[in-house]
């Protein structure tokens, strides 16, 4: 099968087993079964058999995965073979917290760009960047090749900066704005959305149901 | 049906709902019909009866669902019917992203300590906490009411951390470091995380592959 048809609940569960074999390296693991995969990871073995099966002839029958090449393909399929540029829209702390995490670096994903309107932050240095003001955005997507965007802005500025996004060339949209972009757009633009509140909101409700159990 | 029966389907999709109701709110809408609230929301409109069902009684043939009630009801089964208080252990810019969250606060959820072990953080002040040594994280646990803690540590110090707070009484951890802490604790620990370079990894698998497709 082709890259392309590999189903979005696969891509989900992706970048955590791309996680685990690069632990498996660096601790100088070169092969491992789909049983102690299963073991370390929690999941069971024939889910794993059945999710890196897609990237064929890897797991070898009494031998297991090479660790090196089975994260190497799955880094493909991320896109992480290849430096990818991102910018980010909204210099305030969460943006330079991105801008600052060098785990990105690691993986590709070049930040070459921080906007923001506030001019306390305008000109601050936020690693190898200098935020610019937001009013230059459209000229800067002119000039270089971005393809991935992080939005770290307020949701009432988020449709419009997205929209301006898109306009000027932006494939991908990182969303940490509290509003469901993709509502907006059409399904080539690809938007993968980091609802921070929700997520709290997620870990309040499960704690609140703890509460009721332990107490009956 | 009790709460605690809800499935963690429903709970993946509560806060979502929460949010749409809140905007209903804003915008001054009294009661909505499920067909509306699916146009809305892009979900269909038997999904949204199957899941609001759960909290019985809410909508009515003819009438739709009281907005009002409905987000109060919601609201409760997220635990934001009251104070909740969280320290955040990490007092990097992540960590002052969310120290510094206003949508929180409005959710009830109080950011009391800030920590970390960086001498050229601490003293820093984060909002309306100072950020304070990490060593005086058991001793302010023991005086205080603290019941969530959010993990804004690098993945090495993660584990470490998590079991102190576990120890000193922390039932939910809201978890930003690159590692599953929910494999160290038994169930009743709760854990919500929060995996960046992961999130961005999939927007990249998505782009990737609208790449691949769109050169065909």
């Amino acid at each position: 099968m082709t890259q392309k048809e590999i189903s979005s609940a696969v891509i989900e569960r992706l970048p955590r087993y791309y996680r685990y074999l690069d632990e498996l390296r660096e601790e100088g693991v070169e092969r491992i079964s789909s049983a102690e995969l299963s073991r370390r990871m929690r999941v069971t073995a024939s889910q794993i058999r059945q999710d890196l099966n897609h990237f064929g002839g890897f797991g070898q029958q009494g031998y297991g995965y090479n660790v090196e090449s089975l994260y190497n393909e799955i880094g493909k399929i991320l896109g992480l073979d290849r430096a990818q540029n991102m910018i980010i829209v909204g210099g305030g702390r969460l943006g330079q917290a991105l801008a600052n995490y060098v785990r990105f670096e690691k993986r590709g994903f070049r930040v070459i760009g921080v906007f923001d309107h506030n001019p306390n932050l305008v000109g601050m240095q936020v690693r190898q960047c200098v935020i610019q003001y937001v009013g230059h955005l459209a000229d800067f997507l002119e000039k270089h090749d971005v393809e991935i965007a992080a939005l770290t802005i307020p949701r009432d500025e988020a449709a419009e900066v997205a929209k301006l996004l898109v306009d000027h060339g932006i494939r991908a949209i990182w969303n940490f704005a509290h509003v469901d972009l993709n509502l907006l757009f059409p399904d080539d633009i690809v938007i993968e959305n980091v609802h921070l509140s929700e997520s709290l909101m997620k870990l309040s409700c499960k704690l609140n149901m703890e509460r009721w159990q332990s107490e009956e």
